[in-house]
């Protein structure tokens, strides 16, 4: 997906509030303004909205000295996520379709989104995912790729979020191979947050080599590139994977809820709406 | 009323919603946004958030040649609120306060505002304004110093609004100057905006010289100046107004709604709330 006009806005608030995470200093966060502003006339279109949202955590990292502003957060919302793990769990145990019910688990951690300009309240959110209809619904597409599938790569996104990824990955029932960020942008899921997550219990887990808050094919790595072309199914988590795997030719299910109009003027629903979204599934 | 840094993102915002209404190209679009982007740096945070504006717009008028792309929009937004004036009128009329009452028409009015990120739904808001609590609400002191105003300077904010101010001033019964705005910006009302809106029949009107979105007095002329000094009692609408004159030292009344979380933090009030506030005006 490329970058929007609209998306550019949402750059400039993006660098304000990570600035703001970064340092009380108003002048450095002025500063993160002024040389994001500058790079504005710089921004390639073509390239997707997470390669430029780069440039702004960048521009965060070289004003302010802090490298991983969203450190604590991230820490609180794993540990938030941890404490609901039971009853979710639970949950899931009880339902009729424990597949579908960790899908809708796993969509629903997904609300947890610091990049994005709204606010979210956890456990109220869930409990709306949880009985809200889906925009797309490749579901049955899903399970039957599932049950042909005898490796899976899942695309994690956000901390917090990764929690719910451990029960979806447990329903798979498959082996999975668990991709993470290199390196700490926004809330993005890393290694460590990974493990912190419990994920390394349930899953292979791997750096892709994006420092993009996305699935950036041309920065992974080749051990990266060799886990994606050979899974059988790919699981993708979120908006920024989302955003750059949108185009590509392998089959992805995109798990998400479209929290900005730009993603779901793209996907072609309302923004609000979460989707369960299969692309290049019909030659499988 | 400085510039805040939450303001840049939102001046971003603006340029982008602006430049969509001058032009359908893109490229254009993209210039804007990279000449503004540019004069992030160049932002002097002491000034009013109008004066800033102000330069985003001059960028529009620049890069597209485009010198009023409110114009149409304008038009529409006073022909719908004139439908309205007949029914407005009566509920004035048949108030037990009818002052009070076209105040609160006249905070209503000022929904009316394209420089803000929010739909609105004219009938709908106005409905709930006509029985929301106010913020702050110095009605008191309002209507003591209208009963001792011989003459009276209104401030002029929104098209359509205008209208609704056209309701007020009938009801201040006081020789009442109506100030505007002296050239185009965002749809702020101009000389023939108020015409059009009928407030040639009950006030006298004079260009501020201002071509901000607000009432900057380092941009006014010597003449309103002058009506400014001597007027007995200042009305200034909505949140351009406040901005220019939130610091001034003379009696001013503030009839707006609270549209942004910058403008309602300096109020000292939430986002939404409508407020009557009066300043400087105890040694009256």
């Amino acid at each position: 997906m490329k970058t929007y006009l609209d998306c550019i806005p949402c750059f400039m608030r993006q660098a304000l509030s990570t600035a703001r995470l970064a340092t009380t200093d108003e002048v450095k966060i002025k500063n993160v303004l002024n040389t994001v502003g500058v790079q504005v006339k710089d921004i390639p279109m073509h390239l997707t909205p997470a390669e430029t949202g780069q440039i702004v955590y960048r521009e965060v990292k070289n004003v302010t000295g802090v490298i991983d502003p969203y450190k604590s957060l991230k820490k609180a919302h794993i540990a938030e996520a941890k404490t609901l793990l039971p009853e979710l769990k639970n949950m899931v145990e009880q339902s009729d379709d424990p597949l579908l019910k960790a899908v809708r688990i796993a969509i629903a951690g997904n609300v947890i989104d610091l990049g994005i300009n709204k606010t979210f309240h956890l456990v109220e959110d869930i409990k709306k995912i949880l009985n809200q209809d889906f925009a797309i619904f490749d579901y049955d597409s899903f399970k039957q790729h599932l049950g042909n599938a005898e490796n899976i790569l899942y695309l994690g996104d956000n901390c917090g979020e990764s929690v719910f990824d451990k029960i979806l990955i447990e329903q798979l029932q498959k082996p999975v191979t668990f991709a993470v960020r290199s390196a700490p942008i926004i809330n993005d899921v890393t290694l460590k947050d990974a493990i912190d997550s419990g994920l390394d219990e349930v899953a292979r887990l791997m750096e892709s080599g994006c420092v993009a808050p996305g699935t950036i094919l041309s920065q992974c790595t080749e051990e990266f590139m060799e886990v994606y072309n050979n899974a059988d199914l790919i699981i993708s988590k979120g908006q920024g994977n989302y955003e750059g795997l949108s185009e590509v030719d392998r089959p992805v299910f995109f798990l998400l809820k479209a929290k900005c109009h730009v993603i779901a003027k793209d996907l072609g629903v309302h923004e609000g709406d979460i989707v369960l979204k299969g692309i290049n599934i019909e030659a499988e």
